[in-house]
């Protein structure tokens, strides 16, 4: 195994957001499931974007959300995901960029748009997602560069990769390059019901090792093993997966390993503003808490502070300096 | 003079704000004015873009923002102003009308994008602003609509539609229909080196009557007498318009009439976070209260709490009630 070259290489949907506040009351009327992201097609995208309110346009994008996380802490970092050539990729590529990330894949030059999704915010701060995939339907294995996967100390995937049509034969064809050049490999669950759609798919990835740290959140946990029990669907994890984190909210999260399981309780705020983007940037926290080759309880606490930085304000990446308040919080940067 | 259909119609150059937090530093390495709003070409716009941070896309252009604010008081407001039908247009278009603005013009279908406004956001809140004016440039005569136009009670123009080509044009037209239909008209000056640039003409069509009420701060208005005293500028406007706001930022505003002078003082605030839209939305206040026919002391407080919203937050269109913001502070709405 030769040197990193980045300490995390992400691979995911290219998405912008568009955010606007809501009332709960728009999320019945367009039968929305409050908390959720929904899959939605071009005219649906038309009429959602209709009837929402004045809207923020920020890059988003599960793990491009990540990625930017773990470089805004001071690591090396490198993104893959598929835009197309047009306005809102521009923006997609200019922002993660300025974030420090590395990121190379060719845009589609034809084709379907950028994708977007609609973030409806309501007041308590939940989110609730309606993505159009457009162009990042297009992600395919030949996008995936061998010698960068080869670099990279930690393969990043979100579980969102298995809804476009090639994009999860890039995610196992970076597993098994990134494996065989003995790098590890981390997946996010993404969300419960992209964890209802394949479950079955997901718990194959973990029990066969094409993953080695699973991160979930208690709704995406209890989806995987298809119970409503949170400790017996844990206890099935500690059984299957190598290593795993699980976000509890305002409980913080539990790390999750064959030889002990370690608890870290949230990192306090001052007000919640909008939850888009928490488990991403929890799980930038914990990623750079790994290739820090710190703890399990440090890494968690990397992961919450990086939660609560989030959390506070609109939009789905940070906006402070990551670094600054680990050290403001005591923790080895 | 029939009852009117909107009680403010806004004319200007229709922008979507590019806005990212910097530091001085990056200004004096790029040779912007802190503060100022200089015009870019397309190259130029792209070489800023390269070299700025991370960013937030959120409808702007002067005018837009406030009827956008005019709206969101709950006044029946209307604007006109031209976007390139592509993606930024899309937005422009939709953050307006979802603002509750009638928004008509037709958008271009060749030529230049959407204009762009990139915003620079220095860490005192203040903002320097490079605009790329694309589509904008072709708003023309042919794009006012004289029934439009007649039917509303006050047309609200902004000073940077000095800068495209045939938009002074589009202005003197709106101007003119107005006045036939007895109407009022409104001008802002909008920034002190679109001043520098004409103040002959702002004078001239302030002392022609071609306009009725002016909105300048500090700094427009000493570029418009080509002074550094303060108070003979304020003299001689007094003695050129017919009624006149100007805006003092942490000092509130003066209301300038022939008969007497109102100072209004500013309306607290908890944080500065970015003065973009501050002078915007003072005017979308002071307009509030002039088509509800309250007295000007009523209007500057209308407007001095619209625009302590605005500078709160990042982006210059609110983003609460200013309705239940004027209702909390004890102003009739």
């Amino acid at each position: 195994m030769t040197a990193a070259t980045y300490d995390v290489l992400g691979i995911g949907n290219a998405i912008v957001d568009i955010l606007a506040k809501t009332e709960d009351k728009f999320l019945t009327e367009q039968g929305m499931a409050k908390g959720s992201m929904a899959l939605i097609d071009e005219a649906r995208a038309a009429a959602i974007y209709d009837a929402m309110g004045p809207a923020t346009e920020i890059s988003g994008g599960s793990a491009a959300n990540t990625i930017a996380g773990v470089a805004n802490f001071g690591a090396r970092a490198a993104f893959v995901g598929k835009v197309r050539n047009d306005q809102l990729g521009n923006v997609f590529s200019h922002d993660i960029r300025a974030a420090g990330v590395a990121f190379n894949t060719q845009a589609a030059s034809s084709g379907p748009a950028t994708a977007r999704c609609y973030v409806l915010v309501s007041p308590d701060g939940e989110r609730t997602m309606n993505t159009y995939l457009g162009a990042a339907q297009d992600l395919s294995p030949a996008d995936i560069d061998p010698a960068q996967i080869a670099a990279s100390s930690i393969v990043y995937l979100e579980g969102y990769l298995w809804d476009p049509a090639n994009a999860k034969e890039a995610f196992l064809k970076a597993s098994k390059i990134a494996h065989e050049n003995k790098r590890s490999v981390a997946l996010t669950l993404s969300d419960a019901f992209c964890v209802g759609r394949y479950h079955d798919e997901f718990l194959n990835l973990i029990r066969s090792k094409t993953v080695d740290l699973v991160f979930a959140n208690e709704a995406e946990l209890t989806s995987l093993y298809q119970t409503e029990d949170f400790d017996k669907a844990l206890a099935q994890l500690r059984n299957d997966a190598t290593l795993a984190v699980v976000t509890r909210s305002e409980k913080g999260c539990v790390v999750v390993a064959k030889d002990k399981v370690t608890p870290v309780p949230a990192f306090p705020i001052k007000q919640l503003v909008d939850t888009t983007g928490a488990g991403d940037l929890f799980a930038a926290g914990f990623l750079f808490g790994l290739v820090r080759g710190l703890s399990h309880e440090q890494c968690g606490r990397f992961g919450v502070l990086a939660a609560a930085e989030v959390i506070q304000h609109i939009g789905a990446r940070p906006q402070a300096s990551l670094k600054t308040l680990a050290k403001e919080a005591g923790l080895p940067v």
